[in-house]
């Protein structure tokens, strides 16, 4: 029951994604045309929350205040999150086909996986835009589905990329048993090869996010590749060492992990 | 003449802030009372535009987009520039009154001045709100009237700095010669007393400012302060080296300093 409620999720976030050329079709109670204008009700601005959370100002927050559910739904379904990725694509790729490369393989980008290259809205949109406590049980099982698709943006620096002859790195916090599962859902999503496929093994411990990975950004470096780009929706993803030549930030007001 | 225009925009200014507790008074064809909402036209998604500005994606920008320019005055004056920086503020008091304070005058908050602890507001909104190139000549008399009044958020946050027991340091991409003006300024403003006011010498060059403020950073480190709290409204303010042990960032969608 729960799985068919994905699937009709993902046939209509599907949708939506592919009309996003267009007007995209309404799919959600939530959605309205455009997101934001200021929500000050119940005490809260939540614009300027979001901003608060896309800058990095409001750090170990646990849950989306119960007051901007709505909001938040708004902003992810309703236009303006897709058009502030493509804003931040649009620099990211800007700037990639300014960079000279090398041509020797060694030049790579780093991509964060969960919200940068793969969206899992589905799964948020039924529970509750981040306003649920994080459930690991019911998120497993989500990416055990392999069912996240493709943040369109994302895909598009992606393949510009691969054009350009820079490889691609994927960092991720998934953990190394749920490489299989990662690995196809990447394929499915239209990632379909990459240089390296970095998750979280055990003896990585249970470092933050931002330790992890600026740790295997430094491997990368020791083992000579060139850091020209590095892309997240969590600032962990692109502060700390070895942080890339440059870093671009997608927004995710959904959930925070340091 | 041009200064009459200035003084009378103070006036209404001033008039703005300290009506902030209501609602705040018309003072500007622009204004609308709440600011965003997606505005799309021309091309552009100002929205997402500020978004990228504010998340560091796009950098080394000469000026607002033009489209944008009235975009930037709902949002300056229309309630959410202030609503943005009440929210900033209201987590760094949070984190400064979360700390445990040695007492002996060595943990200090760095302080940007311009659109963090100061606001040109007066001066950008007859420049067009960021979307006229920078003029030297104009901007530096406009120093030398020191009538820039504080951001009211920042000046709570430094207040309560003060009864904490933290001292503060202005570190700013002012320079030598502006002492006089910038001090008096600060002072008039209600920024009474500090540890250091810290500007550009001839010496310093013509660094970036990052450099220039990374550096200034670590002489305090060396002098022997802890480096408790930084914000600014440039990522360039809190970037670096000796970055503080938190750093904070105010909204600024009308210039950029790298």
């Amino acid at each position: 029951m729960a799985k068919l409620q994905f699937l009709l999720l993902v046939l209509a976030t599907h949708l939506w994604v592919s009309t996003a050329a267009g007007r995209p079709r309404q799919i959600h109670p939530l959605r309205r045309l455009e997101a934001a204008g200021d929500h000050s009700d119940h005490g809260i601005s939540c614009d300027s929350w979001r901003m608060a959370v896309e800058t990095n100002n409001i750090r170990r927050w646990k849950t989306v205040p119960a007051a901007c559910e709505f909001y938040l739904g708004n902003y992810m379904l309703g236009g303006l999150y897709r058009k502030d990725s493509a804003f931040a694509i649009d620099q990211a790729v800007e700037y990639a086909e300014s960079l000279k490369i090398a041509g020797d393989g060694k030049d790579v980008w780093v991509f964060d996986i969960d919200e940068t290259s793969l969206s899992n809205l589905p799964y948020y949109s039924i529970h509750g835009f981040g306003s649920e406590p994080y459930n690991d049980t019911l998120y497993s099982q989500w990416v055990e589905m392999e069912m996240a698709f493709a943040l369109p943006e994302t895909l598009r620096l992606y393949n510009r990329l691969l054009s350009l002859g820079i490889r691609v790195v994927f960092l991720t916090g998934r953990k190394e048993h749920q490489r299989h599962h990662t690995a196809m859902n990447l394929i499915k999503a239209g990632y379909t090869s990459w240089e390296k496929l970095l998750l979280r093994r055990p003896s990585d411990g249970s470092t933050t996010a931002l330790v992890f990975k600026s740790g295997q950004r430094k491997k990368l470096e020791e083992e000579g590749y060139r850091i020209v780009g590095n892309i997240g929706d969590e600032w962990s993803d692109i502060l700390g060492g070895s942080a890339g030549s440059r870093t671009f930030k997608l927004p995710d007001p959904l959930y925070y992990i340091s």
